[in-house]
């Protein structure tokens, strides 16, 4: 692989995304819950088809443009997972005469504006908000809840189909025990919403999403759909969350090193923030973390750091690297390096594309 | 403008950037130093043509790639400001036969590799850290700069130029005159430097860059080139920095708004971390500040609200706005608000095009 390196590349590990994919499938069929994958970690026709290809037919996206590019590929069955953007209201219309479409709302004001511009028919989720912060109507607020299913339904090419909440506060745990205690929390808040509408809409469905919460927990009393996304490359946040272990991490850059700073310990290598993204996660010495790092070691392959050697600075194409001594003498300008994303998705989407470790290219959605 | 967006949109104020070029050309012509304009701000062929108008004939760049890239539209000089990555040498060889093409190096290995297998002729930088840690030979080390510029002069394709460096320091910097008291420093340290080597390469140059103290000095002492890059958007760290005005920035973001969180008096934009960058400044509250905002008012266009209103939060694709109780009224789901990003250069890379006021379009270099 690395002597066709010339600059920063995206390098994708098939038979760990694979087992990836194959262990959140298992886990979906062994609780009898729908999986609806989030494709916005991927963004990529050829990762979906992997998916595909394991019986999976629904599927999250987190745009009107990336619904719109899956269902160039066949897609029938996509999850807007975005509070609906009035201004595309014309794309949607276009999309609900190709198959099924549901979006999100959490405002009647939404609801009235769609409502009535639709060629075909489209599902609708209401977002529920149970302790993050984001977006959503509160799972605490009945009458609201009940004046937007009231406003759905007076819209013929609309479709009430339940409530979906995303736990993004589970990124936010310490513990495995915290993301369980914040799932249960979730699911104790959808089930007590349920009981309150299920007489009247008794196929109103329940959604939940996180990666962290779908690692962890074997535990999804009331659910009927999940959509984790980060799960299929894993990365340094989510092993930080002991949502997956280290080996479970698909995705690496390979960096060439460019400039050696010897009086500091540090390599600084060409691979910057407009590569990785500026997300970070805070390292045991306190300090932030972009990546961690494999060196070549010998002629056994690439050796994992400790994580006192990291990716600890980034700039617009420049990312600094310390080392300790030993491996410091082991890098020469010219080598590469490779490097484990903090986040998945967001350097997925920075790079535009990646490349199996067999060489095949991974293509992505177009920008524009 | 407003009733074209259906999702984020980079807008370019082409009078401004017009603005921001001709002051920072009219301070290099002023001091007689050589203009080479940072490309990598910007990207893009067409705002390139702009500098050229002004009579700008030596760019900067911070890869082949966009080497590559400007060369194509004509460019015969260009300065390839990132220590010199080993892996693209063949690139830089096709390079060399086109036109004026420098590099940087930070070490005699580079110079080494590189040396020998050049088809034209390239110019060399030795990059110098006065205090900026990133990456250089330390000013103060008189004999491996020696032993480089030797080096250098073994290979018949390689020609020394003189000595490059970048206070990226300033970016640091808490007031005006701060970024003086650095932007002296470093003058003080090259021009300490350039006496140790004049006499035996009389035609030996200073170049500096950083866009803080190209903007606040006017003191230039010993330099022979600036080569200043963010100016030609500003945005608002520089702002923060007091290297422009509020109004000198040239870029916007225009995002629809998603929802609407009364509780929190936040609006949730169509606008994330895959649009702006995650970079951020502290607001005077002392928390994260990801952009300025300005809402539509009335019908006298739009308004700057106080930095009390803010874009506090970003994700992949969602961006959360604190609102003023009274600015939170004004604003409704399926509206326009325009944000100004805190980093252009990462923010415009991330979007990948951006469009004039007057709808035209600017393409940027492509990613591959």
């Amino acid at each position: 692989m690395e002597t066709n390196i010339t600059r920063p590349t995206l390098i994708l590990n098939k038979s760990i995304c694979l087992q990836n994919i194959e262990r959140m499938a298992e886990k979906a069929r062994k609780h009898q819950l729908r999986f609806r994958p989030h494709f916005k970690t991927h963004q990529s026709i050829d990762v979906g088809r992997w998916f595909r290809s394991t019986g999976v037919e629904s599927i999250t996206v987190s745009s009107v443009q990336m619904a719109r590019y899956f269902a160039s590929d066949g897609w029938k069955d996509i999850t807007i997972a975005f509070p609906f953007n009035i201004p595309e209201t014309d794309e949607l219309s276009k999309l609900s005469t190709l198959g099924r479409i549901n979006i999100l709302v959490d405002n009647r004001d939404t609801v009235l504006s769609v409502g009535t511009k639709l060629m075909g028919t489209v599902g609708v989720y209401i977002k529920i908000r149970t302790d993050y912060f984001r977006t959503g109507v509160s799972w605490s607020e009945n009458k609201k809840i009940h004046e937007i299913i009231r406003t759905i339904e007076k819209h013929k090419n609309l479709s009430f189909l339940g409530f979906l909440t995303h736990s993004g506060h589970t990124y936010q745990a310490r513990s495995k025990n915290e993301i369980q205690q914040m799932h249960f929390d979730t699911l104790g808040k959808l089930n007590r919403l349920k009981e309150q509408f299920i007489h009247a809409y008794p196929n109103l469905e329940l959604s939940i999403g996180d990666t962290p919460s779908c690692s962890v927990s074997d535990f999804f009393e009331g659910i009927d759909e999940i959509r984790p996304g980060n799960f299929v490359f894993y990365d340094l946040m989510q092993h930080q969350l002991h949502a997956c272990s280290i080996d479970d991490i698909a995705l690496s850059m390979h960096c060439p090193v460019v400039s050696k700073q010897k009086a500091r310990s540090e390599i600084v290598v060409y691979g910057g923030a407009v590569h990785f993204s500026k997300e970070w996660i805070r390292n045991t010495d306190g300090k932030e973390l972009y990546g961690r790092v494999r060196i070549r070691h010998n002629d056994e392959g690439t050796k994992l750091l400790p994580s006192t050697s990291y990716l600890c600075c980034l700039t617009q194409e420049h990312g600094v690297i310390r080392l300790s001594q030993a491996a410091f003498q082991h890098v020469q300008p010219g080598d590469i390096v490779e490097i484990i994303p903090v986040h998945a998705c967001l350097t997925a989407h920075a790079m535009g594309r990646y490349i199996t470790l067999q060489g095949e290219v991974m293509e992505m959605m177009p920008r524009f």
